[in-house]
């Protein structure tokens, strides 16, 4: 080996040379130049453009830097989307503070913890919800200072001290302030997951995570020829609220590309269908909730929703839903991805031989997890952490690397260290792939039943369960068991005067475990299929199988 | 302000969380998990697909492993493009070496002076470029090994040790090489560029750099709704040498994007027509004088050159070549950048109302020298670093920072202070720009004449005298003037038997300064304009300028 003066593997900078840290700021650069005069308008009443907008983004860090933010503080934001939740995406994180955007539709006491968890010592606040926060005034430990936001409409009575109203605040500031630059791994965003269990856990975002998730994610969205696609002259509405999970990174995507932008406000249908229309929206995503409200009232009122690319993420696109959303003229397609991921992991964008395979392949697809997408090494693994065959079939956990995952959870080493198990994100979601990347969920890991070395998706036999003539539902859950680890044990609700016998259970499953649609392992034991009057739900209406579990423990 | 446990702004990770780090090898992640299938084929006659691929990257590293080569050290390739040249661009800085790309087209001493400059160690080379290396042998302080590839060409008789043939080399490897993580900051590459004078100069390029200029530029490039773009349906064959500033970045776009490649070889006008018919090639990006190759070859041949895309760079794409290759349906379009910026600064890909505007317009905007790419923040700076007005006509340098500019050159610490004095990379290019961020180069920094505290581009006076009847050529230098700086000196070249003078020279120049096409500042005084038999020439045929004002002192 010969000697060298210096590691030939690391490049020697100029002293003068630029360090160009990867900043949230520097998203907005491309569009000044060549997009300047680009619209930004709030439900269609207010208006501006992207220069406009820089000017408003250096007047809000004049703002808040009056009330003593400054890098390191956090602010807390509740609001609808908003053009004020666009200047403070931006201008928060560039002061070198962070922005927690509020998840407006949790109980006030866990609005309370989080804000509390979060030191959030500033709040920009739209007047609606100040009687929540007025609820849980006693016990907020770090806020110092309420911006309130109002659209005009009568100010509640508040016991808060507001330092003002966020139009005349912004709009009497300069607009200049001098982003400095800084470490691109500070913390930009922060936002709250609500889990089944515990308190929520929140979730952090480095300005690198940031600005790699716009660039991946931009790529992967441009991309296609044709079809579930972004593109420069599209116009970008958000549908998922812009609290969560920074609205899946989208508004960053918009802004880099110059896009014009449309925000609506609070979500009602015949607003968004309104704006769709006057401002020709052309990009939204949305959780499939949002999209059947849209189709309702779309079939209400005959508007015309063509033209419309829309990103279903959330919970799972059902095909009925996806062919109707379609029919519409709506290109329709799914994406996966939690806070916890950036968010996005992957996209159901056609693999290129699928456009032409007809209808039902075209829903089928649209309606899978996805594909990963660049920089994302998306694996599916058994316990022990070796991938699982690429059938279709075999069932494993997914588990991400990508240069945008939360490296851990605020305050909570405990559960970042279980999140990140093995130097992988584990995302609990167990899923089978195809040998063309394709993804699909199957069931959570902790639904899942691992019995005789086989992972079975308790949602699968439940799905076929329920094909039964006179089964209302069901719900699948694994008993442990000294041979095989665990068992599937059904519990089944019948229908009024319905008559089902656990044999003809059995029977109908075991013929699918010839088909080789399920394994023989998913079959239980004609003891363990059981007739129930109900079957425990939680809160938001979901099988509490936590519950049955513990039940039949 | 309050008192923190630990500093707010930085995110705390587990200790298991992986910290991605941006390294070319995850370039390759997607493309095999979602098109593993896709292939890569060298001229037709070999083909194989991107899960081999990956295959013979790992058996190319353990070859070069059995050679010595480490983490650090540089292994210089000298190739036409081939497959082999692509599994270098992976394997070589996957192992966290050095791949250096050696100008195959610069003279033998250069080639040995850029060898032993950048201590390459290790050469891949083509049996073609033996006898090129044969020759400066003696001078060579630092090759320990030469692998020599070979199209079944018979070897040429080398008084070299070989470690070995190429193919049968690495063919014999084990597939399996241990990728490690490393410093995204480490080398990946190194280039040389040759200016006019002096030494070539090292550039080099990280793994941070190529993996978020392959980010960032194919965003831009798939980002237009239609035309100017690429997708991941195209198949793309480079035509710049793939020893040029890494083919403009193009290979591991098209790698991570998935697309099928391919590789010509020696470019051959009539092998890059056969393929591009054969292989349905979309994609590529070349030089003009090859551009001009391909139309007269078709023109010749009666090739069909639809459904072509081309990025042009290098030199200016002309308005009538431009015309000519979209008479032909390729759609052309200019790029802008050097060895020093990644490359990929700008694309004149068209704004959003370009594309309607007519044939004129369309390729009017084709061939100017582009918009900047996201991410990357493009001045247009006057001698004290003020922007300069964005009207279409204020002159100023070209002044760059981006995530992937060159941090300074390989050992020339001088060289690379004036690169990037003030903390912007100094392109050297003088240019406009308009206010919807188009920038036009109109002249090199050198070139360029300074006076009366205004810019005035030789190129622009050089245009305008060339129309006057009678001038077969003509250069304009600057040179000291007391009082204004500098002035315009005009040199110009009679066609035989014309006649023109000085006052003719003048009058013509200032009816364009009263258009205000021009500066009065532009137009020489009579004495300074001369007549001469012959303006001296480069040996690449460009008028020396540098010779023109040593003389004119």
């Amino acid at each position: 080996m010969r000697e060298t003066e210096t590691p030939d593997h690391l490049i020697t900078a100029a002293a003068s040379a630029y360090a160009y840290p990867l900043l949230v700021k520097q998203l907005l650069v491309n569009s000044l130049s060549v997009r300047a005069d680009q619209e930004i308008t709030y439900r269609g009443e207010l208006r501006y453009t992207f220069a406009a907008f820089h000017r408003r983004v250096g007047q809000l860090a004049n703002a808040l830097a009056s009330l003593g933010v400054r890098a390191g503080s956090t602010v807390a934001v509740m609001d609808w989307d908003t053009h004020r939740y666009l200047e403070s995406y931006f201008a928060i994180p560039m002061m070198g503070a962070t922005i927690f955007t509020v998840n407006v539709r949790i109980s006030a006491q866990q609005i309370a913890y989080t804000l509390n968890d979060a030191r959030a010592d500033v709040l920009i606040v739209n007047s609606e919800f100040l009687p929540v926060l007025e609820a849980i005034r006693g016990e907020l430990k770090h806020v110092r200072e309420v911006i309130v936001a109002s659209d005009d409409t009568p100010m509640p009575s508040t016991s808060f001290a507001i330092a003002g109203e966020y139009e005349q605040l912004v709009s009497s500031m300069p607009e200049d302030f001098a982003f400095e630059d800084f470490d691109e791994n500070t913390r930009a965003a922060i936002f709250y997951t609500t889990g089944t269990t515990g308190d929520p856990k929140g979730v952090c975002y480095s300005h690198r995570q940031i600005v790699l998730h716009t660039l991946a994610t931009a790529t992967t969205l441009c991309s296609p020829r044709t079809g579930q696609r972004l593109h420069r002259d599209d116009v970008y509405m958000p549908i998922t609220p812009m609290f969560h999970v920074l609205a899946w990174g989208m508004p960053y995507i918009a802004v880099m590309l110059g896009l014009k932008i449309v925000l609506p406000g609070r979500y009602q249908p015949d607003t968004l269908l309104h704006l769709k229309k006057t401002e020709r929206v052309t990009f939204s995503h949305c959780v499939p909730t949002i999209l059947q409200m849209l189709l309702d009232a779309a079939a209400r009122d005959a508007h015309d929703l063509s033209g419309w690319t829309m990103i279903i993420g959330g919970s799972a696109l059902s095909p009925s839903m996806c062919r109707a959303a379609l029919e519409q003229g709506i290109d329709v397609f799914a994406g996966y991805g939690m806070s916890e991921t950036g968010p996005v992991a992957a996209l159901s964008q056609f693999a290129p031989d699928v456009a032409t395979a007809g209808i039902d392949e075209s829903v089928r697809k649209r309606c899978m997890t996805g594909r990963p997408v660049p920089m994302v090494e998306l694996r599916v693994v058994d316990a022990q952490m070796n991938d699982v065959p690429r059938d279709g079939r075999a069932q494993g956990e997914i588990v991400l690397r990508s240069p945008y995952l939360t490296p851990g959870y605020h305050n909570k080493p405990e559960a970042s260290e279980a999140l990140w198990e093995g130097g992988y994100l584990h995302t609990q979601d167990v899923a089978v792939m195809t040998p063309d990347g394709y993804v699909q969920i199957v069931d959570r890991i902790k639904d899942v039943i691992k019995t005789g070395g086989e992972w079975v998706s308790s949602i699968e036999i439940e799905a076929l369960i329920n094909e039964l003539h006179g089964v209302e539902e069901s719900a699948v859950i694994g008993v442990q068991d000294e041979r095989w680890g665990e068992r599937p044990k059904a519990l089944i609700v019948l229908r009024p005067h319905a008559t089902l016998d656990a044999q003809a259970v059995r029977a109908h499953l075991l013929g699918h475990a010839d088909a080789k649609r399920i394994s023989r392992y998913a079959v239980p034991e004609a003891e363990r299929v059981i007739f129930v009057a109900a079957i425990p739900k939680t809160s938001v209406g979901k099988i509490d199988k936590k519950l049955l579990r513990q039940r039949f423990e």
